[in-house]
């Protein structure tokens, strides 16, 4: 451990979720000592200190935050429902601000029986709603097409095409995408999504993790870059070439490396960045 | 099993592999019997007996075949490897022809490190190849496109769009596309591209089955119509609407439903498709 890591390790971030048996603090600390950038903070690691002990936590590490994730699952036939999400994403929007994360990446939601179309259209009106909120803590939101996989009852919005739509509907410059390479890395139009996203300036977060070729659950089997069969350089320069200068964020559901001792696990995702694969 | 079957049960057919357990006899008895108008053949079934007394089996049942299941997997960085699949695709022409399928299904294939873009390169030379032969025995080719979940090793065409385009680069009337409401539900753009379809004259074939919300495991997990989240009736209607006067074919692979006896499984598919769920 005390080989000084490489530079290059500081444009990247680690999301909590990746090493789920840490606490914040434990994230935090090795994330700092490892020489990571960043830390992007999941809501479940605040829950049990709450977020000014967080905060504080957080502050005290020296690291950046890109996101506090998440927010969203805005869908529902229900009008209660979708208020309840409208007034939760307004409190994730002040614990984003609390933590000085820069954005709110949000799971726009799905609901089996909502057409995809409505639903997409229940997500713009329940971002739209959030805007002043955002606007007021400074704080962007940044849409996350996640995999088709996951159109069920998660995500209506499946493409960086349907991100980019619900963007120009709104057309508020705190709103734009978080690009994941597990989400996007199949569509065909992904070169030039990625050169609009670019041009539009929403292009607000870049997340790394690979697709296992034989993936064993929907959720939690993603594999650490180099395990899988994304070309991640390819999006990465794609991401770059559109003017993408954030940091580049690690987030891996994995039961397989939650299984781990997470401390190994951390040097080999250290050793995973620097591959740049 | 006395009650007569609504004459409307004809209007569909059942996939052998929907009902793994049956041999080819064994299905053919079964879906007759029960009123369906069709069988679409898997070719595992027909290798234990061979293609001559499969087509007996078949001829003698006086069911209609929609469906030889599946040739493709046309793509690989190694030229001995997609000469071989050009080969075996030649094989199940002849096996279709034997049948009296009217097409072939194409599960186009896809490889780790090969290129999305690529691998539909080598999708349109592969079946390039085979039109002659499929020409000469009077049988269609129809290209399916899998879900993105299946972009890794199974196929590189994960949308109707990239079936459409290798059709125009072949241009023959003889390739079209099979819509597999599994693989394209989530299609923000499926009301257009089936009507270009139709449009096209390349609405080869319809299957149903449906996408299990909570799906436990990337291929064995298919639901019954009904059984899931897709608006059957919606995008059987965009295909009536765009021409499609073919058999429903049934198709669904479900580690749980080949559990089950499958004479009553058979049963509740027939009350699925009354139902026209």
């Amino acid at each position: 451990m005390t080989t000084p890591r490489p530079a290059e390790l500081k444009n990247f971030a680690v999301h909590t979720m990746t090493n789920k048996p840490w606490s914040l603090a434990e994230c935090c600390d090795r994330y700092a000592a490892a020489g990571f950038g960043g830390i992007s903070v999941w809501r479940n690691v605040i829950e049990p200190i709450g977020v000014d002990e967080a905060a504080r936590i957080v502050k005290g590490s020296g690291l950046s935050v890109p996101a506090l994730v998440r927010g969203g699952f805005f869908v529902s036939a229900d009008n209660a429902k979708r208020q309840a999400a409208t007034d939760d994403n307004k409190r994730c929007i002040d614990e984003a601000a609390a933590l000085g994360a820069e954005m709110v990446v949000l799971v726009v939601g799905a609901e089996p029986g909502t057409p995809l179309d409505e639903a997409r259209r229940q997500v713009a009106e329940g971002i739209g709603a959030c805007m002043d909120h955002a606007r007021a803590n400074s704080v962007r939101l940044a849409i996350e097409p996640l995999h088709p996989m996951y159109a069920a009852d998660k995500s209506c919005v499946n493409r960086i095409a349907e991100a980019r739509e619900i963007c120009a509907t709104l057309g508020d410059p705190l709103v734009g995408v978080a690009v994941d390479v597990y989400h996007v890395w199949w569509d065909p139009d992904l070169a030039t999504e990625i050169e609009l996203l670019g041009r539009e300036d929403r292009l607000f977060g870049f997340h790394v993790c690979d697709w296992r070729v034989n993936t064993r659950h929907l959720l939690t089997d993603r594999g650490l870059m180099g395990e899988g069969c994304i070309d991640i350089a390819r999006i990465r320069a794609m991401v770059e070439k559109a003017g993408f200068t954030g940091l580049n964020e690690v987030e891996v559901f994995s039961e397989e490396h939650w299984a781990e001792d997470q401390d190994a696990y951390l040097a080999t995702i250290a050793d995973a960045c620097l591959k740049r694969s």
